[in-house]
């Protein structure tokens, strides 16, 4: 049988990192096969090993389909080319073999060079601008006539993620936490990373899904924007509509959040709530005539604390300031994202997948979610650098605001 | 203690319904006491009853809350006003004291008339037009300067449910199916309903999630385009997209859909799929080229049949056809909703709660979904009249195009 | 049509308690008719209301299946007969026509006099002495030949729950508490009531699952035992094994619970645990010799505060204490319940459902879980008076604990 | 710093089948190192490799637990022992070091001999026959004094799983199916293996939830069985109770299988039905005289199919048959568990967990539930072997059956 191939090194923990069994799996998967050319393997737990591979496939299209996900294993090429890169022709599409990103970090070979990718995410396109040495990533919308889009398998070289073999570092932070394990350690390590983020003057990022205010921790979010531990904030038109409603009317869906009483049907205050901003004009507006004076969209307001509200097809109103178009959205939520060091998400789905979506896999992601499907599937769509934790969000704020204190 | 009070009659079959006792309950949970100023009790089950109830509350604004409610069983005031309306002064912005409307059959006193309200739907508002004796919804952000709209409670009549006293009708048409109850004959009445709507050249919506695609079902969604049973579609990116990614290279996510293999880590084949619609510009197009020759979104743009599919915040690319814009998503939804009869929504929740939004309280609908927590979230949010079903969608489809058979 | 018949009588808070409109649905629902002889329907908040039914039916079984439904909402045959019994003549076998209880209290006529019975519990035989003019409740397998058994529906009175009027009390005791809920308040609410059942004296029971030792909670439990607030304790192989696991090792399925890492692969410290216990006997041996000084198990037995331990079919083991044989184990739940005034179930589903099946409807129920499913199913048995709070059970014991300092 | 060692071997798909990563963290998570003493590396999927590690530790305690997990991995101590072995001195007590096995298939060596211990499952002990060459497992509570039971780690062979390189099987059975999976692949496939285990007469097992009856697919397992695909049941007490109610009233629970309609309350008919049984004596005198005609007891019965119900503490009746005594239903287990090929597990958590840990781990054991926590909570609990499809019952053992016919 006709055969086509290609040759390429693994380098570093790839024997206690997963990274080389991992890569031998996919090659046979997808219908390839192997053979080991050399292999070096570290003899303690502080040295590296290396493996040059030579990957035989039945065809091209395996051949690449193999050679595209081992590479985000660390694999690279060994003959020493440049990236290959091809001209967009037509607005919002990419060129047809177009390299689709990972948010690992990623480097790019230019005249020789390593280049490091600004801005990674995943599933997007690298841009070159060979002129001045650098390049970026862009989704496939906003890709131009002319841009240089990078293509195929040369000259690209991914940093996988090393387990950390310190001891020290609580187990949670590289698995889920089920509800059945101890919770009140985690919220610990959270606290401290968040302090320690802090202490930089680092960005940590909510995520906050309405459940938050339906629970009554809304309080605890606005007390950690009034302690600095919020930079920005990202969510949809319910979070603020709720938040707004409680702050007018003492209610989250009609429900009083001081006596935990159903007040009204549930479809009216927020809708009242919603009207009330819009007739003022802005949440700056109503806070300035004293209309609005706490909660969450206060204090990130009255702090200059950005938060991105994406509309959503379900929303009544909207509320003023919610984004009603979605690549308008993104692109505020991409130009926030930077500099995040730490992201929370709770109690929300959508918006926890479309931040996992332009989140590069180096900032620490903390998942909360009293539904473990919810942080299963945040899981399943790559995000799998992402800690989940399956519990209350209403107590969990509670008890991270404790041990802040 | 000086109260203020208002009388309301209520009648029809309110004893059995529970619509007496609900007003009760209503009246004395918010604060309120009622005196029974008459009661004629139907003594057998096919009479009817009546109720005039003096309610009394310690303020108007409690007051105006139980009527609020009350009207939604039904209870109209006794004195015989006109509805009262208020001129909208800004746009997308109601009066103060707007009437919010509930998703059931409602009328309003227009010049002694009682006048039916056109394309009712739940919370939004109800602007009269005088001079041609109509009266119709309209949501907030839609309402123009010069609207004359609803507001408070004279003139208002809404026609509960009644819960029907026949016994043929099987009970999952009343309350939700759980994973623990007999599902294949539930499955009988939803083919027997849509037989029964066809019949009459009737419409039939169906809401579908990405799951429908990855799970296989997408063939059955196409059989039953094939045979005429479904008149539109709503959706997201996901669903179109997945859907061609399977009619291009027979992968959804990258899950082979005929071995049930991963062929690729999952996140190209979707991204080449949008991208290689891009190119030629529209489903369309593909089509009549020949790119695209199966699948539902191939069978329902060749009977023209509409699929209404809204953006979101966490879409890639987005796939053309995908309406971007939220309140422009929403405008497009309500075109199609009217004269749809029966709504199926399966495996999806946020188009599932968008529709229902919309969905006026006669239209047979039926909700889809493994996840308890789902279907309990959609009756949580006042689409009652929904029939949950906890179970499999790709074997619910499966089961149904077998039984339609 | 040859029909039969019967009067029943119901009074009360019977409309805003639902009862009438339920037995109307019932009749009607079984396939029987029913008219109105008399009603009188109070006028206010504070009347009662009175009702005398005509219940027909196509033949006797159905008319005996109503009867038997109308009575759990307080009806009683209008003819003012004596409890009909007849006598067991199989040992653990009861006669064909057994009345079967529910959870509500229950008298029967004796002699005339209406007579409490004792002990209620639902899904059990009454059985009559009639010298002593008691009645009490048997589980089938206790019954003994010439027992006096009840049957049939004459002489048979139950005190359906009237909803509680007065608007002081949370919403929460009547209803479940969803993940999206404020639980703060719920838990505050609980805690006023464990408060106040102490000061006279009054028994609080636990029941527990494993889950509660996993996440570390274990710890608040322990705190609860010292500070009184527990009277008995309900559980399995599994809590009392992963609590003495814990004391002796520090571990809980193998995860030390101060670091939260797996320390071994989870199937070793368990049976060294319950190897250790069986090698000097007993559980007070064990704490005897020093061996076991800490946890739920060494609080409780320090205190005397009864455990029932009833194995199951997945035990490995078992611990000493563990009742293996379930007919006795059900025995030991039945002494125990008795003077229980609340019972609060945390993390678990197979001891919860087989606590409410013994316990009678007054008893206040609150169930803990992180599954809304677990929930819901404990409610569909039956125990409908309890209280579900879906929450996480290590964060809501430790805000209990703090709630109750 | 003085530490102890230990050196080991490993050979097969060490790499491949990630066994050797596996070790290496195993050791450094427990806080050992390691020195790489050999290490041949196959250099094509078909070849084998070989590592000889020196394992160090800081203690015999940490050493001793390094060695109890690499072991299962495969990992054999290179100074050729025999095994160690202690008298048992107290009926059911452990001497304190026994080794505590795995659900893999596990070697001692006697007298330089490699012996098949016999009858493997997890979490017990292995007691060793000299005089006859023969090595057996043994639960805690049945082992008696004399019995000479292993300890340490010399002398024990492990034999891994080793992933298949084959492609042509289906993915589902090396991990679980999501309900976002394709189900109909996973069907088939089992059909596929049910009829080439029948094909040589051998034993398939199936565990069953009342969820089974309740759902109208008893009706299924009943024709499995009259097609021989069913050669043993396990169960409880609920799904013959609900099985004979069906067949004796037609309902589960009260409600109607034909209809879908609640015929009664639901806590009589069950009660009926057991108490019928009781009065007769026995189900195979039931059967005798006429009165249980249908069903998977009658079909079972009829077949001299064994089902082994053990009961639990939340049963009613129990019904006869039903074994009370848990550590006699455990050794029931055990006696039919033998030569059985494959375990289907329907909608059960207790009795799947049961059957799981006395099951080998090449026995193909494939667990069905809708609730995805279900299908973790077994994977979780070791029984890795497991295939876990999420997804509904009813539909899904209708579709087994559809595709065996």
């Amino acid at each position: 049988m006709q055969t086509v191939h290609e040759v390429v090194e693994l380098s570093g923990h790839i024997i206690d990192s997963w990274s080389l069994p991992r890569a031998w799996d996919i090659i046979m998967d997808r219908g390839g096969n192997f053979a080991v050319e050399e292999i070096r393997v570290g003899t303690s737990k502080t040295d590296t090993s290396y493996c040059r591979l030579k990957i035989e496939a039945p065809d091209y299209e395996i051949l690449e389909l193999i050679l595209s996900e081992v590479q985000q294993l660390g694999a690279v090429l060994t003959h020493a080319d440049n990236v290959h890169t091809t001209t967009v022709e037509q607005l919002g599409v990419l060129p047809a073999k177009f390299y689709s990103t990972t948010n690992l970090a990623t480097q790019v070979r230019l005249s020789g060079q390593w280049v490091q990718v600004e801005h990674i995410e995943m599933d997007v396109a690298i841009v070159v601008d060979e002129k001045n040495g650098r390049a970026y990533c862009k989704p496939m919308h906003e890709v131009e006539i002319g841009d240089q889009v990078v293509v195929g398998h040369d000259g690209i070289r991914v940093q996988p993620f090393e387990r950390n073999r310190e001891r020290e570092t609580f187990a949670f932070m590289q698995s889920d936490v089920s509800s059945e394990k101890v919770k009140v350690l985690a919220i610990q390590e959270i606290a401290r990373q968040m302090q320690e983020i802090r202490a930089h003057n680092g960005k940590i990022l909510f995520v906050l899904g309405p459940a938050v205010i339906h629970t009554g921790a809304g309080r605890y979010i606005a007390e950690l924007l009034r302690r600095g531990y919020i930079q920005v904030i990202f969510g949809g038109n319910a979070i603020i509509t709720h938040d707004v409603e409680s702050a007018l009317y003492g209610t989250s869906l009609g429900v009083n959040l001081e006596t935990g009483e159903q007040v009204e049907g549930g479809h009216r205050n927020h809708l009242r709530a919603i009207n009330a901003i819009r007739a003022v004009g802005s949440i700056e507006k109503a806070i300035e005539i004293g209309l609005l004076r706490e909660g969450i969209t206060y204090e990130a307001t009255q702090r200059h604390i950005p938060m991105v509200l994406a509309g959503s097809i379900r929303d009544d109103g909207p509320m003023p300031g919610v984004i009603s178009d979605m690549q308008q959205a993104q692109r505020r939520m991409r130009e926030e994202i930077q500099g995040v060091e730490m992201a929370i998400m709770v109690a929300s789905m959508l918006h926890a997948i479309a931040t996992g979506n332009v989140l590069p896999a180096h900032v620490h992601t903390v998942v909360v979610d009293i539904n473990q499907s919810v942080v299963t599937k945040l899981a399943d769509r790559g995000s799998f650098q992402a800690a989940g934790l399956v519990t209350d969000a209403e107590l969990f704020l509670r008890g991270l605001l404790e041990t802040l204190s």
